[in-house]
């Protein structure tokens, strides 16, 4: 389609990509949606890239958030590798988003790669021993049981997590499109989460 | 000594104290510093007497401390029985005195209770192997190293640190403060302290 200035302006606010990329997905695309979806495409390719780096990330900001009247907080460690990023607007963003994500719903951690091996084991053998995954051909059980655990893990991990304030990302992706607008490493390290007299 | 009103008046604004009481602990000391040790021990007495009642504690406060710049974070939760005394000032002090201590001092532990027995085991270990202590009569041995375990463990423990703000009282000193002022048992719940990369 043509890249008209308009639209380019428009994908720009959308997206947050440069001129040039989106002169070039509205050229490249059939449609203005075709348009954003390339883009979300190529900034999550670029995000993957700066995760892959795997620069050292022990810069960043200690955040907290107390509920109303003291009967929750919740204290989490975000990294990045430099104090610049640390204390851009984007960054301070995405810490206050994560306190108040792990405040609403009580992740217990915040990657797959957290979750301990006697859980997710346990977990495995309650799927496995469940009748609907019984009956079906034994070849395929493994495959359906490590889709099922991962699906019920998906709710008590942080990034996993539908985000609160829009369902259609996990709060892995508002993670990475921070990545992207940065294009720096961003890791969440670790929170805490109080309740009181829990 | 004799118990003038004035001094019956400082008295109460230096301890807290009621006004019988200051007046019966002028009466019965020989100096005024002494009525001040009278009342000291008694208020010590009483508050060991509420937590002595180990009334439920799941009313209380989660308070946060940041540091500048986000590098060192503190979460904690304090509890006491009741949401009135969860709302006053003394209590909400109490919180806020804590969180410093711990972003000041980085303790391990709450109370003594709380050290694991691997790590009492460890200390108990090392204590014992030291030649000063194998200098010493064997029956003395256990005696002395659970004074070395404790004083150097007493370092790491919360309630048995020195305040910062006044190192001739503890932590735990100034909380059986605030027990004895507001007559309910006050407990130092749990906390957590972030440092930035560590």
């Amino acid at each position: 389609m043509e890249a008209t200035a308009k639209e380019v302006a428009r994908l720009r606010e959308l997206t947050g990509a440069g001129f040039a990329d989106c002169k070039k997905a509205l050229t490249d695309a059939k449609s203005f949606d075709d348009a954003v979806k390339i883009l979300e495409e190529k900034g999550q390719k670029r995000a993957e890239k700066v995760m892959a780096q795997e620069r050292e990330t022990r810069e960043g900001l200690i955040h907290s958030y107390i509920h109303h009247g003291g009967n929750l907080g919740v204290l989490l460690e975000l990294n990045c590798s430099t104090d610049f990023v640390a204390r851009s607007d984007e960054f301070k963003t995405l810490a206050k988003e994560l306190v108040m994500q792990v405040a609403g719903t009580d992740p217990k951690w915040v990657s797959f790669d957290d979750v301990p091996e006697e859980v997710r084991a346990q977990m495995r053998q309650n799927a496995m021993s469940d009748p609907d995954v019984q009956k079906r051909p034994e070849h395929l059980r493994e495959q359906i049981v490590d889709g099922k655990v991962k699906k019920q893990l998906a709710t008590q991990v942080l990034l996993e997590q539908p985000w609160v304030k829009d369902e259609k990302i996990t709060v892995g992706n508002l993670v990475k499109d921070v990545i992207r607008k940065t294009g720096e490493n961003i890791v969440v390290r670790r929170f805490t989460r109080y309740a009181l007299g829990e």
